[in-house]
């Protein structure tokens, strides 16, 4: 059996959850794959910090470019996190082609594109499983398992900090920031929990979804993106009444696809997913994505998002992956008919040259629309003639009784319009002096 | 682009699909795998037959031995259906070196350790994505997402036709025979669906995914299976005011596993799936996997176990790897870590030399008893007696007031128990005068 010599570097979470995984299972993996793996290093920034793992002091070193370097390093497995000295980890290695794998989304979103295009030109791979829903191999899934299908329809739970905070909102009837920090204390939200709760983690992943499905790069600044910070109790709760669940939903919509243009919609923001749908069971720190291929119809995959065991089984087939394929780079028997990447199947930018995101004014979407007005003769009227002259339609409205103050909720359901339409209706409706606070406005899907 | 000719044998619903499949998203498919794909010849038995799609009179052939023996033929996919012909189709084409797609679940689960030691033996691949849960890539998801993974317990609702008929019953309140008599008639149920009734469709996929898991072959004949035949309108009600919901259920689980051998118990049986577990929610013609890797965690993959589009999404993805596994081997570059199968993954027999699943009778599970008794004093004493007598613990009583006949159900929900414990209880309770008909006794799963 031959054998790889694997260099870790970045020994946080995820890759402590490597190290443990792999000494659990190393036997298995090995005669699955039938190669041997040896980690040849583990590089820490600071190799005195205590750690959940207990590592191997001969293997432990503090400088990934001596570890990159080393000629005996045939893979490089980057779990660092953050953009910085990951790229250059990941650019240094690709340039001297090796292979890499990375469970960084943050990473692959900024610079994916150059860093696929390095791995193309020094015909070696770029494996990212672990980057996209922790766990579920959604990769493999998009790229291999349901390769003959387009894709219509792509929605997702992508982010468990956000779904565990929606979901104890609607158990509890606690506000956000209440729960956002029994989710710390208990470890399932980061301390600087703003990178999950901006959306900008689950924008990272869509980015990287999108751009495997729709075959062009997909950059993460033109994909609509709202947090859920601004996602009351009294949202969830009207939300509830209305036979719906509030989910930080990503979805990736084809829009128009000829020779010359692919057009798609991307957004992440919080989102009224109907009881009935699956997508509104998935609770807790779970993640899931529904996937609609033209052929294979509706799918859905679901499982742990993230922590280090879940994202650890995603990295750990990466690198046997990595491992096949650069054993057959180091023969010279190098696949070619997909010179890109050093895997046998195509990256996702190999398909088309001219994609574009709809901008999200262009949206067109039903809407959840809460606005706190005063409870008098005309209000409704005076609002519902802003909405007519703007051509949107009302489906159904909620005035709960019995408010004693001034102000009260005025929930409306609103037909499928364009955010612009929407946008200008609620600046309009803003200025009404009946109108007491700033209106909230929340997309309905309907999945259909 | 290299180019790779393939014959198809067989045009049925499956086969159909395929060619539809293939002539919508042929360039796609190209793209994506860096291959050109020509379908060289279609084997069908009746050339003059009408069938659902237009197949081309160049393409048409109705002797398969030719167009397997065709040295233009690189890749061979079976689509014949059944055992006999298409274990001819397979062995030819293996035997000649070729590789071989098919989705044929009950010719794998017959003669699968013949066939795979045979592509070995050629250096040659035998993909069967198809062959089990249609569309879902749970095949790729087990032996190559979750490599890294040991899998304690694999559960599936992995018969659509079953699963159909048992949540129309649920619904509709009519029995099993004119809800299968309403499916036959709108196409969800063969005409003769015994196959599927009889649960051994779902016991050759279960064959196979077992066999996956844990590494040594598993044949159906050593799995429990019973069919759907006997669950009655009466069974799913009292399960329901119970709290569960009765499906077709697969469940392989881990028993032991050391280096000598490797225990399983692999059953495929109507199941009562408590309200709150996700299998549950499975309704319809959709399948469902739920599989626990040790490191991942629990996971779950749904979709359209059959039907033509759904099949043809996962056989056309086995093309495209056969397709770039087979260029390689005609490049003489096989990868040789895998020998086994010409595909870069290990083939599921490679692991274990020594593995067995233990007899039905050792199986310890909750279990659902519903006997028909008299309505008279001390017939629950006889039977709580014997019960007793054999260490079998009751957690629940159901005993509906009302019935004016002399015979009424009792509803017995049962701790813990070997089935052979079980069994050797329903002999005496049978013979006891108080107790009318046979007892009826269906699986409880908690999941734990």
């Amino acid at each position: 059996m031959r054998q790889l010599n694997v260099a870790i570097i970045g020994c946080g979470t995820v890759g402590g959850g490597v190290w443990q995984a792999l000494r659990r299972n190393q036997d298995l993996l090995e005669k699955r794959a039938g190669i041997r793996l040896r980690v040849s290093c583990i590089v820490v920034k600071d190799p005195d910090k205590k750690r959940f793992v207990r590592l191997p002091k001969r293997l432990v070193g503090s400088d990934w470019k001596v570890a990159v370097d080393d000629p005996k390093t045939d893979l490089v497995v980057e779990l660092v996190g953050g953009v910085a000295t990951a790229r250059k980890v990941v650019e240094k290695a690709l340039g001297l082609g090796k292979p890499v794998v990375t469970a960084n989304k943050a990473l692959l979103a900024a610079h994916g594109d150059s860093l696929f295009e390095k791995a193309k030109n020094r015909q070696t791979g770029l494996y990212f499983e672990a980057s996209v829903a922790g766990g579920i191999p959604i990769v493999k899934v998009l790229r291999e398992g349901l390769l003959a299908n387009r894709f219509p329809r792509i929605y997702g739970i992508l982010n468990g900090t956000c779904n565990y905070i929606l979901s104890r909102m609607q158990e509890e009837g606690e506000d956000f920031s209440s729960i956002l920090a029994e989710a710390q204390l208990n470890g399932y939200a980061e301390s600087d929990a703003s990178l999950d709760v901006n959306g900008l983690d689950a924008l990272h992943k869509t980015a990287i979804l999108a751009s495997l499905a729709h075959g062009f790069w997909v950059s993460p600044g033109d994909i609509h993106v709202e947090g859920i910070r601004h996602v009351t109790n009294l949202d969830i709760g009207f939300a509830d009444r209305l036979g719906y669940r509030i989910k930080l939903l990503s979805s990736i919509l084809s829009r128009k696809q000829d020779r010359d243009v692919t057009e798609i919609q991307a957004t992440v923001c919080p989102t009224l997913v109907p009881y009935n749908h699956g997508l509104a069971d998935i609770d807790g720190v779970f993640n899931a994505i529904n996937v609609h291929g033209d052929i294979v119809g509706e799918t859905l995959y679901c499982g742990q998002g993230a922590g280090a065991e879940a994202t650890a089984s995603a990295v750990l087939s990466d690198i046997a992956a990595a491992a096949l394929d650069s054993l057959k780079l180091a023969d010279g028997t190098a696949e070619p008919t997909a010179p890109c990447s050093g895997c046998q199947w195509q990256p996702f930018t190999a398909l088309t040259q001219n994609g574009k995101v709809i901008a999200w004014e262009d949206v067109v979407s039903k809407f959840y629309l809460r606005l706190t007005v005063t409870d008098a003769p005309g209000t409704m009227a005076q609002i519902a003639n802003v909405l007519a002259e703007n051509t949107i339609g009302i489906s159904s409205i909620i005035q709960p009784e019995g408010h004693e103050s001034s102000s009260v909720p005025l929930i409306l359901m609103i037909h499928d319009a364009s955010v612009r339409a929407m946008n200008q209706a609620l600046k309009r409706i803003r200025n009404l002096s009946v109108v007491k606070a700033a209106p909230v406005m929340i997309r309905v899907d309907h999945f259909q």
